[in-house]
């Protein structure tokens, strides 16, 4: 027991950092741009002690995913379903990707990996859940607002939280080419504000 | 006269097939994952001759990004624009969009590259321009809506246009990955008419 604990430890603390290492080379060069060997390279471990951990370029790329889209998914859920009423959690949901934007700011070129992972059919459907996930998040608080009487009943809460989860993550990536600047995330956050106004608007609407 | 002008319209003819066919590959294998030599390989002529017309793989991308962008720009900036006041011309974006898309399906892969090209500075001033004419289009549908009247004045044009665009690709990008079967683009479509019909909601609702 003393024995295997600190060494599952540092197990996971490597595992931890070569998640964090191969998150910021596929921002960097993409997926297809990005070598096994640049990954062992960034990495600092030799081939072995690397294989140990990933046997693949694809295994690790989907663990970045799994990792981040599990992390981000638990915060802003926690995050929102503390709001109150469905309005009060649909109006938190900004707040809570903005913050988690300002906090790992590089984690957003997860969308970019997730086209790459997605054109490939090898990797296509373990892409596709933590996406569903993102959206059912949305579908069930607009479901509830719906039930409440507090949002109009005819949009379908499925096809308005695809087309939310779809803007936001395609605002992201259009004002990272239009505003690639330091004031890029702040724009960000203004054009955020902007969509949800404009849904919320659209949803309460008669 | 007689000579230079068979000449020019093959070799108009000849740029127009590689432009088609490197978009092609770059759909399939994104920007970073393609080298020169497939390009060549895929255009079926000689190094020498490819390099007649584009001496490298940005050039070659950044042409087939200026040259989808702006036929796609002028066919629905007509039509658009033919359609009556600001709101039928809003209401006619969608549909433009769609007829577009389903003429050349495998266009929208220009999106990725965008992404990638914007990515790299060597590239990104060359990707914003169409990207800002795209949103310019909405935002001045939206500016006539205004000032006539029929849409509520609060939401910033500008700002209401970035989502839109934004919205829009980020929706194909995330049924894409979704729905890569057959009813993909039907399911698109339907997911478009709920982005629109919200958006719609929001600049009138008070």
């Amino acid at each position: 027991m003393t024995r295997t604990t600190p060494a599952t430890a540092k197990g996971e603390a490597t595992r931890a950092f070569l998640l964090k290492t191969a998150a910021r080379v596929f921002a960097e060069r993409g997926y297809a741009g990005t070598g096994l060997s640049d990954l062992i390279a960034a990495s600092g471990l030799t081939k072995g002690a690397f294989y140990f951990y990933f046997p693949s370029k694809s295994a690790l790329a989907l663990a970045v995913l799994h990792d981040q889209q599990q992390r981000w998914l638990r915060r802003v859920g926690e995050r929102v379903l503390a709001a109150g009423g469905a309005i009060e959690q649909f109006r938190a949901l900004a707040p809570a990707m903005l913050e988690l934007l300002a906090t790992e700011p590089e984690a957003w070129s997860i969308t970019r990996l997730t086209i790459e992972l997605a054109a490939d059919p090898a990797t296509a459907d373990a892409v596709v859940k933590p996406m569903a996930e993102w959206v059912e998040l949305v579908a069930d608080i607009i479901r509830r607002g719906q039930a409440d009487g507090d949002l109009r009943p005819g949009p379908d809460p499925h096809a308005v939280a695809v087309v939310l989860v779809a803007a936001f993550d395609g605002l992201k990536t259009l004002t990272d080419v239009l505003n690639p600047d330091a004031e890029g995330s702040e724009i960000f956050a203004r054009r955020a504000a902007v969509l949800l106004d404009l849904v919320e608007h659209g949803l309460l609407g008669g």
